[in-house]
């Protein structure tokens, strides 16, 4: 008799999509759907509308590659940032996880992952071309090759170094704050800020 | 520079939102709308649309008080569930935890919490007098008391045994599995099993 259903099919769903959040379970998303239904007013209607609103508006960047509701998007098209520093992550979550560290205030380009031959990702399945060519297009002055620190990042950061030898560009990397083989979405902020700030020469 | 926006005001809102769910923090709602985003065909659109026919259909069983996309709820209008036995709780996750255990095939009550003087919550403000309705209506041989092992669950068990009286029905409480202080919606289910297999009288 375990594992009935105890509100109707449509309630079972909310319940399964639910969990499917990273950080909530099976039994946390039946309190995460309770709380919803409870909340109508104050939660379940908002957030719903928030989802459509992702739903038909949420883009990614042509520029740099970060998800937003704009494109170019609102760092890429924010004057008062820094256009001649690029920090080069390889997700979206280390763009926000140095965002909310808040160290630099630079514009960024998103890789979409790492070079990895065994699972078939080579350079034509990152955005690399499209991050030579900001550079080859003037008013860069720095790289920050601000990948993990687990051998795909670096393998990644040097063909990146290669493919940006010769051009007028100084390409740096985080400092060695950053734990080995660790994850940067991870790290508290003083430990990025810290990277970010004594990063050395590629 | 700190918890600058990152993606604009849709995506934080996305954000702020997901974080108002039990078991996700910031730092989680972040990581969760950012999979959702990804993941936005398998993910956000159904998870979008099941939110919105939650707000549409989820409404309040006016028979036994769970929520449910039907009135009477699945369990209230299922044929083979033994319409002599009801399970009273305090809340409609108490349900749902008993339901998981899968014990008893029998029918619920939502209180919608519990006596309480102090914060002004009288029997009036519970569906006491529904559940001495469905008791009058005849049919129920059987109320169990499953309320919280606590001082206001207690006190409420008390009142609503006092108002059964007379009536031809037998009040149980749940046995004395349940750790003292402790909610049921905690519990593993094999304690929540012996507790409603050892019921006694009240
Ligand atoms: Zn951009
Ligand atoms: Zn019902």
């Amino acid at each position: 008799m375990a594992n009935r259903a105890v509100a109707g099919p449509e309630v079972e769903r909310l319940i399964q999509l639910l969990a499917k959040l990273p950080g909530l379970g099976p039994r946390s998303a039946r309190r995460a759907a309770l709380h919803l239904i409870k909340k109508k007013d104050q939660l379940l209607v908002p957030l719903a509308q928030a989802m459509g609103v992702a739903v038909d508006r949420v883009t990614v960047c042509q520029t740099c590659g970060t998800v937003d509701t704009c494109d170019p998007c609102t760092i890429c098209s924010d004057p008062r940032r820094d256009t001649a520093t690029i920090v080069v992550v390889e997700d979206v979550s280390d763009l926000w996880a140095l965002e909310r560290a808040g160290a630099l205030n630079c514009r960024y380009h998103v890789l979409g992952g790492t070079l990895s031959p065994l699972d078939g990702i080579g350079p034509d399945d990152l955005t690399i071309d499209k991050l030579i060519e900001r550079v080859a297009a003037g008013d860069v002055s720095e790289i920050v090759l601000a990948v993990n620190a687990t051998v795909e990042g670096q393998t990644t950061a040097h063909y990146i170094t290669d493919r940006l030898r010769g051009m007028d560009v100084k390409v740096t990397r985080l400092a060695h704050g950053v734990p080995v083989g660790g994850e940067l979405d991870y790290l508290d902020e003083g430990t990025l800020v810290q990277a970010l700030k004594a990063r050395t020469s590629f």
